[in-house]
């Protein structure tokens, strides 16, 4: 599914670097090194697909305005948190790339890389992970205690508000530091999970899955294979926003003028495929975190739960809006530089 | 020792940095970011020590000078091959380091940064690792085949002939690298080991090592524990190289001025060194490489023979010359440009 959406979005990025990216500022400045971020990059080979994308978009456009013989070299900082896999990361460069590549260590709510050091930031399926599970959630006093679910869809609303909160705090920081790493003129680009603006969360498929998910947890508990209190003080720290909140927070940091904000049917509908990609895809996304929590012996069976619920998830989401991706294109403006703290 | 020789640096590479770092212009060209490369590093604590003694000196600079609004902010490439453990290296980064850090998988005989992109290159303990065993040492016709040998401190001149072009070849790829990826006036810190001009390469502490390592080696083939057909296809790919020998590679290269080239007395002299201490030395260095020709299996047997022969071996090493350091600083000169390939 993540192919997919690599795939689908070379277009689309084909297209933001052809118009947007300003390439006579950089040949004015004698510049000669283009560096791209991916943050929050995958360890197989989607990670290198967008990379190649990326900069086959950028030679094509130094090649169209007449600029070929001051095409740039190219780095690329691959970023995750320092828990990653970069052997394996690193064992998998393709062997004739385009680039120097780097790893960078570490994660993307804070600090990555030296002021003005970046022309392009990537992030793709990475920024729905929260830096943490909001406080409150565990709570047992807190009108947010979150007893007998993982995720806010189908919680109260102050359980959702508590989600909303922390992500709104994460994606601060987040531009807070992009701002001031990119280069005015440089561009982001932002794929994610999103929901459209006035759906409720408990129509999202990604709100959907995690409460299946979250159903075949308690069932568990219920049978004694784990404990009802681990279901209670577990909360997976996704959130899917809407175009109007990512809008929302970007103005508010005022460093980025929004080039694109879509909000796209999914590139594979989670209906067109079986119940055990659909297991595969879920547990490959979520079998750290859970393991992590419960222990890796609950996982096979967990997840065989899920896959034979399936069939009951798919009418549901028939009947509700399907997945989407929110697809996002900042530029860094002139207008504002971020207080020198 | 290696630790030893980290802190010593300190001074040296204080005084370096004092006098040869150009950094008015840095200033005039409003660069903001100082970049560092650490090649070949240590997976251990020996590079970050390295690289805080740097930024400390070139902070001093900044300060001592007047510069110290503009001061730079600092990123520190870490590079080693691709096959090293740069999961560990990043989860041992000092939590409040001075600096981006980031990782660069890959081989120093080849390029590893673009065009003009590093201020600052430090090499400790690397530059020594030939690329690969000179070809000539395992083929029977040549006079250079090196049966029953490890090394060739005591082999016949066609065995350090091989040996010398091969590590000619190497340092000259490493040269051209980094002539195109330090700015101009950039400086390069080298240390390795070292032979005083005009000494037999018998006679350094490194060759009576390797000599003795294949002395035991030499003794389990012919107990049976071992093949000699196996001793006489393993070479070790080390050189130690004079200061001469170094001096001429740089002036071939053309791209560096020479600013310091001394020959050190070791920080450790290994007569002070128990056995035991010795022998965990060599074996953090060479069992690696050890134990994936002959197997893992051989390897507390060989130094355990190692061991017992140190008292040979510091008898043989007080009648001949110590180790020595050979350290080495270089500047990006502005007089040549490297031809455009």
């Amino acid at each position: 599914m993540q192919r997919a959406g690599t795939n689908a979005m070379k277009a689309i990025i084909d297209g933001v670097i052809a118009e947007k990216l300003d390439i006579e500022k950089q040949i004015s400045s004698l510049k000669s090194t283009f560096r791209i971020a991916d943050l929050g990059c995958s360890v197989g080979p989607n990670t290198f697909i967008a990379m190649q994308n990326i900069i086959d978009a950028v030679q094509q456009k130094y090649q169209s305005q007449g600029f070929a013989s001051h095409m740039p070299e190219f780095q690329v900082f691959f970023n995750n948190h320092t828990s990653n896999d970069f052997n394996t990361l690193f064992a998998s460069l393709p062997p004739e790339r385009p680039y120097f590549a780097t790893g960078v260590p570490g994660s993307f709510h804070g600090r990555l890389f030296p002021d003005f050091s970046l022309d392009f930031v990537h992030s793709s399926f990475a920024l729905q992970w929260l830096s943490k599970v909001p406080e409150e959630l565990l709570n047992k006093n807190s009108a947010a205690w979150n007893k007998g679910r993982v995720h806010y869809a189908s919680a109260p609303d102050e359980v959702a508000q508590a989600y909303t909160a922390q992500f709104a705090k994460d994606i601060t920081t987040f531009l807070d530091g992009r701002a001031k790493e990119l280069v005015v003129g440089g561009l982001m680009v932002l794929i994610m999970p999103g929901i459209p603006n006035g759906i409720p969360h408990s129509s999202s498929a990604t709100g959907l899955t995690f409460d299946f998910l979250g159903h075949c947890l308690m069932d568990m508990a219920k049978e004694g294979l784990i404990s009802e209190v681990q279901v209670d003080s577990f909360n997976l720290p996704v959130y899917v926003a809407s175009p109007k909140e990512m809008t929302q927070l970007v103005e508010r940091n005022g460093c980025f003028s929004i080039e694109r904000m879509k909000i796209t049917q999914p590139w594979v509908r989670v209906d067109d495929l079986s119940g055990q990609a659909c297991t595969m895809h879920l547990r490959a996304g979520m079998e750290g975190i859970i393991s992590k929590h419960f222990g890796t012996e609950i996982i096979d069976e967990l997840f065989d739960r899920y896959c034979k619920k399936h069939g009951e998830f798919i009418g549901l989401l028939e009947s509700k809006c399907n997945g989407n991706q929110l697809f996002i294109v900042l530029k860094r403006n002139m207008m504002r530089l971020w207080k020198h703290t």
